[in-house]
């Protein structure tokens, strides 16, 4: 049921290579943890990170992509004006986007929002614990009252984003704060879901429920095959008096 | 894809007892041609209608039900209060409604709304045109910028609606008016949309668009398999001092 | 600047009168000490109480109220059918309403939610510290980053209400649950908010920072000055083909 | 009562300085127009224009503007860079914004969307009437159930903007349009009210209800005196278990 969707998994791809503690996390890159995941939901996955050429991010592979995720955290200067134009056109098109954690900074998600996208942050190993407040939406399918994870890098409001569509997830965190940490947004025909948790010194995206929300959103995010939208000049669809009697300019 | 959905269609079913008109058009009444054409679309379908004991709308028929489809018109007052809190209490549950047309000003959609609902209105057979101002939602799946009536009844703003969650139509009449004609909302786990045409006296329930739209809203509104809702007296998650140090009243 | 704006405190009134811990906190009653500090912003301030006739709240009462304040928790239930019909009908007219914590669980608030209004509680003399997520609100005019109380009872998600216009305040609580605290709504042309603190074995309403929330929402829920809203049959503003040609029904 | 606001009337004025037609209408200019209006209305008003030094918006100018006014149309790629980050931090911090017809398509209306802005639009003298949809907001004070232009130019749907905050207006064209007229979104502390009447070849802005509902976006969208965001790294409010026992990283 989810194979005929196409996913695009995209990682900066920095710390795993460089920190001992992440490699040891994700040895083979935050992208392939959540890629091998999706692939076992039947969906069509393909990765890319920054270092490859058009940061893979090629028009051949977001032509065919109805779902791009996005990780990034350090290096979200060198990614390419270029790219990102090419991201937001197709999320427009309808292309969904689902942007994680620390992509809260990354230029395509600053500049859908249109706003700073700045918040608090403290990395303390503190719990957090995701409160869904959207218990009917798609994206949280299968996922109880909460979901706990023991140790996480807090983000605390405000919260510089526009009023989401729907706040999915708010966040308590033991050190005092609370965060929206799951938002949905509609941008042109695209849908967009910021998901929160999943710092790189944390197993974050080895926790079972993160995955799956991962999934769901995938499947809510995926394009609509409506019709193609159209701009400019129009004639009009109903006489108008000023035409009829010559007044036009 | 469609089959695991159950809906019932529910209509007054007395215009087209009593109107010669409408009985023209919709011999079978409004709910079966919607029937007929959810049934093709592959979904499982029943109908139910005001004058069957429970208005055909029993709690076994209700418990089965994925998705309420729901046309009124001059016989609101008839609806019994106890069936209608029957199906508030599933859609807050998570069973999704779509209100058609008349509807608006049925005892559910009141209740769910918490306002008055209230409309202009006019006949005169004039031509809508119902816009598409959310092209990547799922309920316009298949639908071009705009679907034309050539003849319809005119409602007309301000309609007395809280804040939809997205308008996803918005309704030109040649006489003048505009109107919201297709809003999404969401109540407890339940989705609701309301779909605006379909006026007794006019083909409009025959319209390919028309049926469509429904469809999709149909697919849309299913409930989702998300944990119960609990409420009330709760145990902390966490420490609280005042507890620790005895201080609880 | 305030002095035109004329505010009705309303009060269940019965803990205070019953309850020793209580009438410690509140002698005069919760309604008392709301009004007393409205005065003093230069509000025209009454109240009005539930074992009053018509619960205070006669036609005149409410006719005059540019924005009513809401508190009560114990008898819901006695609150009169048609006085809920009555203030229903001005805050769809374009009063303002605050609801006050436990007024969650009113008549008058459900109705205008068309939901449970169902939550998590607990009474536990917990710390609460409402962060504000709509900086630039006029409900937090002069307020911090976020407001904390020392001991609060607790209400946590799921709360069961419609989709807020804007979440102003997000709680979080020491037993570790998270709460929409501050939210606004539109209902006809009444504005509504919903202020969560309170509880009446706390002296939640001699705090300066929630008295200040509540004076800056009364100004925000003020109605403003615009046409009324006339519903109903009317006559076309274009012309109309096929009344031209004579084939209206 | 509204002399304490300080509005910035921005206008590109190349058409008023070029067209003879438009020259006849706006002599001055169409800021000169709109700023007379606001002046008699009590605020404090300055104007600015393309061709000055800074665009006439030195930071001096922004830091000192409470609403900024924009009315823009052949020349947006003029305006520089430097120019729109200078008004999207104001923005962000609480400066109100008032875009105007043509602005749709302005570089600090489409960053702070974060979509196309692209629309549809005919050039043909016929009529709009503006359809109130918020009955009871700020930004319809004093005005009735719609307003009517005997002539504008046309804008349709779909409008390529994220869900407003509120629909203030749709608008219906004589030619079979529909367009969302009047809408308001919030960035950072900002509020922002996009309108769209004012197509410089027609008296738009000799209006006076068109008039009316600027100065009462002026007056709804002037900066709340609230706390200043913070962001960045921050201590914890309360103690993280991982801390006391030395687990931190």
């Amino acid at each position: 049921m989810s194979s005929h969707i196409k996913v695009v998994v995209w990682n900066e791809f920095r710390h795993e290579l460089e920190d001992e503690k992440v490699k040891q996390i994700y040895p083979k890159g935050i992208h392939q943890v959540i890629a091998d995941y999706l692939k076992k939901e039947q969906f069509h996955v393909e990765t890319a990170t920054l270092d490859e050429p058009e940061h893979g991010l090629t028009n051949e592979v977001l032509d065919r992509c109805d779902v791009l995720i996005w990780w990034g955290h350090r290096a979200h200067e060198e990614v390419k004006e270029e790219i990102v134009e090419r991201i937001h056109k197709r999320v427009l098109q309808g292309m969904g986007l689902i942007v994680l954690h620390s992509g809260h900074f990354s230029k395509i998600f600053k500049k859908l929002m249109g706003t700073s996208c700045n918040l608090k942050w403290r990395e303390a190993n503190e719990k957090e614990r995701l409160w869904v407040v959207a218990p009917g939406h798609q994206i949280v399918q299968g996922i109880g009252p909460y979901i706990e994870l023991d140790q996480e890098e807090m983000y605390g409001e405000f919260f510089d984003i526009p009023e989401p569509d729907q706040v999915i997830f708010i966040s308590w965190f033991e050190g005092g704060e609370v965060f929206r940490s799951g938002c949905t947004f509609t941008r042109g025909k695209g849908k967009i879901f910021y998901f929160r948790p999943g710092h790189e010194t944390y197993p974050t995206y080895h926790n079972a429920e993160i995955l799956k929300v991962i999934a769901n959103a995938v499947r809510w995010a995926a394009p609509v095959d409506s019709a193609e939208i159209t701009f400019g000049n129009v004639k009009p669809l109903e006489i108008i008096k000023s035409i009829e009697v010559g007044k036009t300019s």
